[in-house]
């Protein structure tokens, strides 16, 4: 097992990632508040994972509540529900919620515990690739609304995360791909080192070599603890990790949320990120072809849904949280390994970046 | 004009107390994040103060949104029409909200900037006295679910709040004495030179004398502040300002929202917590007497609903939030101007307390 601390003064937690630790829980579990539990998990996860779980929390007033699966559920109306069972079951302030399951369930849970009676604490048990290097860093909780993505939440730090690779075995190969478009997103924003192991090291990813995956899991938390640690609020430096995410977002909010994985939408992002960068001089033609060679690599998508126009992206991205009093902000590379943040480009490049990646009708 | 500030490190921020503050908001509007302004009101004070409102923001990207007036409407679902209007007017995370109007405005539009792409500016206009004693200090925000009062929420503070003493000129009367219940609450809880104060000056605040006013509105201000800076997030101190709130939650709850106003159910709830500090033998029978005369010449009632049972009481209040792993804890009076919280009572007595304040039949 490798642990990593996140390092947030008062609001320091551990991250556990390895083999074996879901049936090692009570073990890994942080002192709680009180002795209430209630463990939010969805209907695929239940079967696969609740009973260890549950077996882990012995000793306390443990409950847990099954939410249908997908991102067209990450909906204040799938909020209350959990709102509606904590105050049926009459938790107090003192109770602690536990996410298991992917990213949906870690933000939609983590909203609820930071705004169930203004803030109760709650544990992360990511069973996704995308969760464990995304989501056990950064405090970022949240829900849809119709009109965009993740547009209501709150930042709320885990009390620990505790990410078991095991669960990445039961993951289909189309959500494995997408996590890995994540962990892609690290080495191209800050680690240049981290893209280079992943050029030679791909092939074992995709084959979920156990040994591969807990390395790239750990470097992908190191790096995004490392931005994050440096930026908490998301003022500045923080703003790189959403390398191709304006462009993601655009894809998963007109094609309506679920069609893409939001890891395919990414890898496409970045595909656009890096060509866009080429254009503006910041990185050379070779550099897009090898973002492009390592996205594809993960099994990845690198062009756009041929049924996007570009004026459908631009409207899309217009809402993007980046902004500026509506001025569209994107990540953009400096260098292969280095990510910046600027609304200072050219409409007519951002155009012309659009319609070349979007595939052919 | 009166200016106090409330310190709270980097998230310090100036009330503003007096009369005509509405014709001199440009100078008083903190400098904005961006030039985005979203006004929230309901359609009660809108046709009063929104248009003065409007025209002291001008220069800015400003426009409104009327919400239907009540405490009934402080729900998930009013909180998403904010989050809609934002989104539809693609207003970004540099964007301010300003809140005008009462409690319910403010909580909720308190809570929509809390939560509006993980957090926005917001700055409160409060027109009731309520609200101008009681939510313009603390930085709690929320709505309701059906379930439990102010469950859902968050702590974020104003950048500023503006307190126009001339808008309590067109309040009705039950909500002046609702206001005056938690104006009282300060004296019972911290200061009784402030209690005597008011037992001298009650006619005039039931009168709406101007400069009365400004003084309890002023001292409230200042004891809630003095008890949110030694404990922002609610550990400890800051309960006592519950005086009351527990039964009166309990009141409102069972009733219905809406049918009692909550400064009413609280007047009740501060006679109750009195009989029972009494019963425990930490104040005297004049003592109790004494909290019930001066809530008495508010306006405010003093027993509790003649159709609500004791158990009905015990069930409403299991779910507060002050409880502790699902038991009952209680702001008492240790002596008159100074309050406790406990949960150390005997049962047998706060159901002689729940019978003997409860009007009957």
């Amino acid at each position: 097992m490798e642990t990593l601390s996140v390092d947030l003064g008062e609001r320091s937690y551990p991250i556990y990632i390895g083999s074996g630790l879901l049936d090692n829980l009570s073990g890994l579990i942080p002192k709680l508040a009180g002795k209430q539990v209630l463990v939010v998990t969805n209907s695929t996860i239940a079967p696969l994972y609740l009973d260890r779980v549950m077996a882990g929390l012995k000793g306390l007033q443990a409950s847990s509540l099954i939410l249908p699966d997908g991102e067209q559920f990450k909906t204040l109306d799938t909020l209350n529900q959990i709102f509606t069972a904590l105050l049926e079951r009459k938790h107090s302030r003192t109770t602690t919620l536990i996410a298991l399951g992917g990213g949906v369930i870690g933000d939609i849970t983590g909203f609820a515990a930071a705004a169930y009676q203004r803030g109760v604490d709650f544990i992360q048990i990511p069973t996704t690739l995308l969760s464990q290097v995304d989501s056990s860093v950064g405090g970022k909780t949240g829900v849809n609304h119709p009109l965009g993505k993740n547009m209501i939440g709150a930042f709320h730090q885990p009390k620990a995360v505790i990410a078991d690779t095991d669960t990445l075995n039961t993951l289909p190969e189309r959500e494995m791909s997408a996590g890995l478009a994540e962990v892609i997103k690290y080495g191209l924003i800050r680690d240049v080192a981290f893209l280079e192991w992943m050029e030679a090291n791909m092939p074992s990813l995709v084959a979920r070599d156990a040994q591969a995956l807990t390395y790239a899991i750990k470097r992908s938390c190191e790096v995004k603890a490392e931005v994050v640690a440096a930026d908490e609020r998301e003022g500045g430096l923080r703003a790189i990790l959403n390398l191709g995410h304006t462009f993601g977002h655009a894809i998963e909010a007109a094609q309506g949320y679920g069609k893409w994985l939001h890891g395919e939408a990414v890898g496409v992002g970045m595909v656009m990120a890096a060509d866009l960068s080429s254009r503006l001089g910041f990185i050379s033609e070779p550099d897009v072809a090898r973002s492009r060679a390592i996205i594809a690599a993960a099994g990845l998508p690198v062009l756009g849904p041929s049924d996007m126009s570009v004026d459908t992206y631009l409207d899309k991205m217009a809402v993007d949280k980046k902004n500026v009093d509506a001025r569209i902000r994107l990540v953009l590379l400096k260098s292969v390994g280095d990510a910046i943040v600027t609304a200072e480009f050219d409409q007519g490049m951002l155009r012309a970046t659009l319609n070349d990646c979007t595939e052919s009708a």
